[in-house]
């Protein structure tokens, strides 16, 4: 017997069958002798028409009035499936984010978790009660309703499994696991017994929406155990801990890719000390985000410095740069687009120095010739030609044995 | 320059026009140099929509999952109305019932106004901001959300403007003000400037939801102004004050109609001091409404009680009593349904002792038999054949000289 939080996401209580579907798992898990927590995320579409009709209203609504809106959502979640659990005889209580004492930061649209009051949870769980919370969702300083972000209902589930000091935290989703790489694209993906915390936040992209990086980040520093699993499909899931003692003689665990790449070359940046710093401080605040970045010298006194972006902030990147080319430094920019990024992920690499020349060979044997690479203690990432990345994908997911049937015989 | 409280009801922000529709009418008191603060209830259909979702999950929702399910409606509608305003250059903030410090009684679905704590929306009116609350809501002791029941936002509204020492309270809604009599079924029916609290009162039961009885005896209470007017319209309403200056020759100020009642008549009660309680607390435990009630002795033992009721209610009433035969002692049930309810209302009958008989005579004149009748101070009630109801009416409007042409000459 202990504490389990279970986290289910907009799909998983999309209709009142859902919910219903939603309560079964939840009685399950009490049947087993748990005390159970519920973070629930706001039904299918509801956010989207909230949305809709804040943007009919106002151009650019206020963050502070898109939360007190937005957050009707979960409350909307958490009374109807506190309602479902009463009517199958389970005593449940839905709590909204400021009365589970969901402290955040005194900032709207964004806000992080600063500290959660468990005292009322705790009373709750203690007198019988099924605990419901509302995801994505917190209060700062002067009682002002604030939203986590996105992926928010994940680390409301994280925090709240922390602060309880929970046995574990159930992220169910529209997936039944975590996968080698997507399952929609290359048919020998297979589904990961476990991951590391690490692992996890490099595949964070894999799958979109399975798993948010902060909500992993939060596992990690707390040391819960997160299992990603289906809330259609009894099976089990894919366990994210410290731990991975299942697979670990698998040096690569999953392969992450993702197009739409642009590389953006500046060339002849004036050699000063500040000129990396310089030319992406100007392109965050403009809001671009920047992945890959490379600085080659090419002379005593200027610089080419290439970075990857999404090919969507093309237009505005270069705009931002012509802008400030005075102040920048440069003399020219060059750019080139239908790019893709393919990475290989595995904390196993940390201790084979050879992973990187490995995947190298592998694209070179394929003939496909790499753009930019970069790399982490645990992640190899290359840039290739968007028209060669499945191509990439599926020869790295055989090459580091990361099919189907492998795992049989491991 | 003062303190303006506008109410407006779902209808009012049924949509992002009328929404906006609202904004100008808030800007307008603004711009009189008025700091404004505004009450709105949930758009539209909102309500009608959650209340669906719940009773498909359960047949007996608990209220304090009710009340957190519909509290949301209230609160998208203050956020939206705040974008509103803000888009259009007006400062403008908004609290759900807690923020603002509404505090109730501790019950769910039906909860009384206990206090509020006015510090918060002193301190955003002082700083240039409409304040926007979530009408209907408040929050009990342990940090519950709780609900103040039927004509709810009426009340938030009277419970401000006391609260902030308003000078006046507008209530916002789908007609143009308080009128003699019903003006769909009289043509002849006409808006009333002002009339008293009391007079309201009783009148409250004219255009159903004009406004809620709990709003104007808090306005009694603590002698806010109240002004019904309409939300699409630029007219002056019908003020509801304690001084009714303009037509106070008028004795007869307004006349109510109700249909679908039925007469009961319990004969042969045991003649006890206690068969008159016995019935009527048996009829109130089982959520039956009873209205007129008249009894009258038939010998020296027994007694024949009468009370009227909404005819929907037969089929339990009649259920009750004959399970409580026993218990309540008598011998038999008569009861006649196809009846209605006409009553005239005019606080100057507390000095006109004829005005019952005046009514009668009335009645009479136009061979409408009187089934029953009620009085209190401002009004006498007639229970008559349904059939001859708006004949009633007309002739009582036309006898008391209610009609729009005699309005021009007073």
């Amino acid at each position: 017997m202990g504490i389990i939080v279970q986290k289910f996401g907009g799909t998983s209580v999309g209709s009142v069958e859902r919910i219903q579907n939603v309560a079964n798992r939840v009685i399950q898990e009490v049947s087993r002798g748990n005390q159970v927590v519920v973070v629930v995320s706001a039904m299918g579409k509801t956010t989207d028409e909230l949305v809709s009709l804040a943007t009919q209203l106002s151009k650019n609504p206020s963050k502070r009035e898109m939360d007190m809106l937005l957050t009707t959502g979960e409350q909307i979640s958490i009374s109807l499936l506190a309602m479902a659990l009463q009517a199958q005889g389970q005593q449940a209580v839905s709590l909204t984010g400021w009365q589970a004492g969901i402290k955040t930061e005194a900032i709207h649209g964004n806000a992080r978790i600063v500290d959660i009051d468990n005292t009322r949870m705790l009373e709750l769980l203690n007198a019988g009660n099924v605990v419901i919370v509302a995801g994505f969702q917190g209060i700062a300083s002067e009682a002002e309703i604030t939203t986590l972000g996105r992926g928010g209902s994940d680390t409301t589930a994280v925090a709240i499994a922390a602060a309880l000091q929970a046995d574990k935290c159930d992220i169910y989703t529209d997936v039944t696991g975590v996968f080698t790489t997507d399952p929609r694209y290359v048919k020998s993906a297979r589904k990961l017994h476990s991951v590391s915390y690490d692992e996890m936040l490099e595949l964070a992209n894999l799958g979109a929406g399975v798993l948010h990086p902060r909500a992993v980040e939060f596992a990690k520093n707390y040391a819960i155990p997160l299992e990603v699993r289906s809330s259609m499909e009894i099976e089990n899931g894919t366990r994210v801990e410290e731990e991975v003692s299942m697979e670990n003689n698998l040096v690569v665990r999953g392969i992450a890719f993702d197009k739409e790449i642009t590389r953006v070359t500046v060339i002849g940046v004036t050699n000063g000390l500040h000129s990396l710093s310089t030319i992406f401080t100007t392109l965050a605040k403009n809001g671009i985000n920047v992945d890959i970045i490379i600085q080659s010298m090419t002379s005593a006194n200027t610089t080419n410095i290439s970075f990857s972006i999404q090919t969507v902030d093309l237009d505005e990147t270069l705009a931002v740069l012509a802008a400030n080319k005075e102040n920048l430094g440069f003399e020219s920019i060059e750019h080139e687009s239908g790019l893709a990024k393919v990475s290989i992920v595995g904390s196993g690499m940390i201790s084979n120095p050879g992973v990187a020349a490995e995947m190298f060979e592998v694209l070179a044997a394929n003939e496909i010739q790499v753009k930019m690479v970069s790399t982490s203690e645990i992640k190899v990432s290359t840039v290739v030609e968007d028209v060669y990345m499945l191509k990439a994908v599926e020869a790295l997911h055989a090459a580091f044995k990361l099919e189907a049937n492998v795992e049989q015989t491991v």
